[in-house]
C-alpha cells in the first residue's frame, strides 16, 4: 500500500516560480509514488487577512493554478480546508490535551509576536489545527520546507498526548519529509525569491507582465562588448527551465562578450514561457470551465470527508461522545 | 416573536436540588416565554476530563434529568453540542478575532491555574467555544449565574471584534439574564449544596439512597422534648417544596418541643418524594424507551443544524470561504 502524504497550501495570492521549484514541482512528481492529499488552508489563511474578497479570489487562484502545474484529481485527493468540518471539530478535542507550553515554544508564533503582529487566539493555536490537519487522515508523510519542521514535531507530541491520555493508538504518528529543493531560487534582486521581498517571476502572467518582471532582473552595468561573469542571476534562472547544453552555451556567450544582459533576458523569458507553455494553456481552460474545477473540489472532498469521518468516529468514541 | 435564550448544560454527574433550584427550574418555568435552546455541553466537558465512560454516562444521565424534570421539546430545543460541528468550526474562526489577552482575562482559567490544573489549550480556549455555541444561533439571552456573567461580557466582545474587522453585524450581541435562584439551597451540612462539598441531595436516587442522603442533614444534638429553632436546615430545604401553612406547621412543633429531627427529616423526606413524584416517574419510562429519547435528541438536533447552517452560511461568505 501506498504512503499517505499530506500537504496544505495556504492560498497567499499568486504562485511564483520560487514557490513552484521549492515544493510544488515535488508534489506533482511524487503523485505515483504516495496516495497524495493536497488541501487548500483556507481556514489557516484566517491569521493573517481579513480581507474577504483577497481569501476568496486567492482560494480559487491557489486551485487554478495547482490543478495547471500537475496536480491530477485521479491520482490525489485535492480538496478545501473549509469543505471538511472535521479539522475544526478535531482541533477542539486535541486542544484538550495540548499543554499552552507547547504552543508558546511556536517558532512561527515567535516570530510574529518579534514583528510587532498584534497576537490572536488563532495565531497561538493554529499549530493544533495543523495537528488536527494532519491526523485526520492518518498521515504517514508531511512534505515540508526546514522551517516548518516544528509543525510535525508539535502534531507527534499532540498525538502521543491524546493516546496516551486515553490509553489506545488512534493516532499514527506522521513523520516529516524534508523537501529538498532542486536549488534556492533567486529573486530579481538575486536574494531568495520571496512575495515578501517583491522580487518575485510568476508564471501565470500575461506575456506582457511576465516579460516585465524578467527584465526587471539585477545586473551589473557592463556594456554590450565586454565579456561577462556568467555566475549570475539570468543564468542561475535560466538553469531551472533549460537543458545542461543551452546553459553552457549562455554562459560562454556572456565569456565572448558582445552578448548583452538583455539578449539573455529575453532568452530566458523564451525559456520560461516554454517551460510552462503546457501549464499556462491548461490554466486559461480551467479559468473557462469552473464547473469542472469545481466538480473536482467535490470528488475530492468526497474523498477527504469520508476518510475524516471514520477517523473522528473512532475519536469519538473514544473520548466518550455519547453517540 | 419570542426571544430566543441558550444555555449550554454540562453533563457533569448526578443532578441534585441545589442545581434544580438554582438553574433548571427557572428554565423550565420560562419555556413559554422563551424560543429556548437547551444543549449538553459535551464538548466543553472535555477541558477537565479524560474519562470517557463517565462522560457517556453523565451525558444520558442529563438528558434524562432534563426532561424528567421539564424540559419540553414541544416548546424548547434540545441537543448534544457533539452532534451540531458548525460549534467548533465557528470557535476556529472566532479564534482569529480574539486577543489572547482576553482570554488571559478569563476568571474560570485563572482560578483553575491557582487551583493547581495544569493547563492545558482548552481550558484557555473554551470562552470562544462558549462565544461560538451563544453566537451560532442568534441568541438574544443567556440565562447564567452571577460568576459566569463574564462568558456573556466575552462573547459580546469577540462579537463585536468580528463585526468590526468584517465591517458588517454578523453577530447578535446577546445579553445576560441573571438568574435568581429562589434561595441559595441549602446542603446537608448547612453549606451551599455543592457537589464538590459532598452536601448534595439528589432528587432521582432510589428512595432507600435518597433517605440516607435526608437523614444525613446536620443538627444539633437537642433531645425530643426539648422545643428547637425553626430556622434550621430541614426547615430551609422543607420550605423548597411544602407550601407556606406546611412549613409553618412545622416550625410550630419545632417550637412545642417534643418533635425530633428524625421527625422532620421524615417529613421533608415525604414531601421530596411528593414533589419529583411525577418526574421520578417519568425518568424512570424514558430510561426504558430510549429509542425515544434519541428522537428528541435527532429534533432537536435537525432544528439546532437548521439554525446553525444560515448562521455559519453568513459568516462563511462574509469571511471569504470560497464555497
Amino acid at each position: 500500500m501506498k504512503k499517505r502524504s499530506l500537504s496544505g497550501i495556504q492560498p497567499s495570492g499568486t504562485l511564483h516560480i520560487g514557490n513552484y521549484f521549492g515544493a510544488l514541482k515535488q508534489f506533482v512528481d511524487s503523485q505515483d509514488e504516495y496516495d497524495g492529499l493536497y488541501f487548500l488552508a483556507d481556514l489557516h489563511s484566517l491569521t493573517s487577512s481579513k480581507d474577504s474578497e483577497k481569501l476568496k479570489e486567492n482560494t480559487k487562484n491557489a486551485v487554478l493554478d495547482y490543478l495547471a502545474l500537475g496536480l491530477d484529481p485521479k491520482k490525489s485527493t485535492i480538496f478545501l480546508q473549509s469543505d471538511v468540518s472535521y479539522h475544526a471539530e478535531l482541533m477542539w478535542i486535541l486542544s484538550n490535551v495540548t499543554p499552552i507550553s507547547l504552543l508558546e515554544r511556536g517558532h512561527a508564533y515567535k516570530d510574529k509576536i518579534a514583528k510587532g503582529m498584534k497576537p490572536n487566539t488563532g495565531l497561538f493555536t493554529y499549530p493544533v489545527l495543523m495537528a488536527a490537519d494532519i491526523l485526520l487522515y492518518d498521515t504517514d508523510l508531511v512534505p515540508v520546507g526546514k522551517d516548518q519542521k516544528q509543525h510535525v514535531e508539535f502534531t507527534r507530541d499532540i498525538a502521543i498526548k491524546f493516546n496516551e491520555a486515553y490509553n489506545k493508538n488512534v493516532f499514527k504518528l506522521p513523520e516529516d519529509l524534508i523537501l529538498d529543493s532542486v536549488a534556492i531560487v533567486p529573486g530579481t534582486d538575486g536574494e531568495k525569491m520571496s512575495k515578501s521581498y517583491g522580487n518575485i517571476i510568476n508564471m501565470f502572467l500575461p506575456e506582457k507582465e511576465l516579460k516585465k518582471q524578467v527584465m526587471s532582473i539585477v545586473t551589473d552595468s557592463k556594456g554590450l562588448e565586454e565579456p561577462k561573469d556568467p555566475d549570475n542571476n539570468i543564468v542561475k534562472l535560466y538553469s531551472l527551465f533549460a537543458s545542461k547544453e543551452e546553459v553552457d552555451i549562455m554562459k560562454n556567450k556572456f565569456l565572448a562578450g558582445n552578448y548583452g544582459y538583455g539578449h539573455a533576458k529575453k532568452e530566458l523569458l523564451e525559456s520560461i514561457l516554454e517551460y510552462f507553455k503546457d501549464a499556462r494553456y491548461k490554466r486559461e481552460k480551467l479559468l473557462n470551465n469552473m464547473d469542472y474545477v469545481n466538480e473536482i473540489l467535490d470528488q475530492g472532498k468526497k474523498r477527504a470527508q469520508e476518510l475524516a469521518y471514520n477517523k473522528m468516529k473512532e475519536v469519538r468514541e473514544t473520548i466518550g461522545i455519547y453517540r
